[in-house]
């Protein structure tokens, strides 16, 4: 039975997924929710994810939500295709643990401010908040030199193999640079910038980012 | 080698590590950060935890930081000693992940205004400031009503069975129960009550209490 995606193909969290599906080469469907009309509220979907968020995902009779989650399971249930991805030793699993909950914990909150405040606002029909989008772009800049100084030191952030932890910062990151025209967070930043490059030319990206134009 | 805790037996991250290696009966001793004194953002304890919190975990040559990945990695290297701390299957190990990202994404961000706000404040010879601490308090029991709904289907968070989601749970849960005096947020929530009644029993979480109280 093909996955089935609840989500939108514009929003970071189901592009984690895609990506993850993409890299692992499984085949999937995506059922539209449309966060504008509000169905994530709706209580067929607050069924399934009682938070009221996209992603979720059902598996054949199982189902599940959180992006990190749900991209972990599918590694580890394809890991042969693509076994670098969960991290190779139980350290590296470790470490890949780690900076996914970097990014959940100390990446993505400052990353939100961001896009509320400059596009879904004016996607509202209200105006851009600039204030709070550079308060958080501060407190970003200050991540930034820790991921700067991890990835002088390794390619990856967990080393020196591109896995799930790598991943899961793509949409969000693309989201900063590309829409909010941040892009001037990686100058002075020799290796993010050269990681962002790589990160992003990965085939399974690309076709992320087809979905998202057509 | 033992392994190695920087922390401190006060603070809520730490206790989780704690927590985990006494249901896996590891040896562990603590390396105390001082909080107070500021040590967590000493060079030193920058150069392992670059985030500037507390815990860090040395595992031999091994060193990790970020709470719920540390607890992973020791339920994973000790599987065979409670092999239900991770989850069984496959499936059942994907819903004690999402159950730990809710913790981190859903739960966590809810308390630390509570505990800041009204306890280290204080702390600091501050006034307390109950204004956001209620208004996090109202966020706070929107999600305890999800829990509920969840724990009238399940025992546990993540199926029948204690897990890594429910043993994460605790420390900062008791924080806001007990220290902040909020136990009020149990009444109504039956099995979220029968819930915190069953997981604060476990002889695991009373050895960190007693390490508390030394
Ligand atoms: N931690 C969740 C976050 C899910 C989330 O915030 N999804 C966003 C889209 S990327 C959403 O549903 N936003 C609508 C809302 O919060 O109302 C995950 O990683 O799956
Ligand atoms: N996500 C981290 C959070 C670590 C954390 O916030 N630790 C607290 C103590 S529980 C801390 O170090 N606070 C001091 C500070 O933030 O300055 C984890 O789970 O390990």
């Amino acid at each position: 039975m093909t996955v089935k995606i609840y989500g939108s193909t514009k929003a970071v969290c189901p592009q984690r997924v895609m990506h993850c599906l993409f890299e692992l080469d499984v085949d999937f469907q995506l059922v539209p929710v449309d966060l504008e009309a509000g169905q994530h509220k709706s209580p067929p979907h607050l069924a399934i994810q009682p938070f009221g968020k996209i992603p979720y995902v059902q598996d054949g009779d199982f189902g599940i939500y959180e992006s990190r989650a749900i991209v972990r399971y599918f590694a580890e249930k394809y890991a042969e295709r693509n076994p670098g991805l969960l991290g190779r030793t139980p350290e590296q699993r470790a470490l890949v643990d780690q900076w996914l909950y970097v990014d959940a914990i100390n990446y993505d909150p400052h990353v939100f401010p961001i896009v509320f405040n400059l596009l879904i606002l004016p996607r509202m029909g209200l105006p851009p908040n600039p204030a709070p989008a550079m308060e958080s772009a501060k407190r970003l800049e200050e991540v930034l030199d820790i991921y700067e100084a991890q990835l002088s030191k390794t390619k990856y952030l967990a080393g020196d193999e591109f896995t799930l932890a790598d991943l899961t910062h793509i949409p969000a990151t693309r989201f900063v640079l590309e829409e909010a025209g941040m892009v001037s967070l990686l100058e002075g930043r020799e290796n993010l910038k050269a990681w962002w490059v790589d990160i992003t030319s990965r085939p399974a990206w690309k076709k992320v980012m087809q979905l998202l134009r057509n």
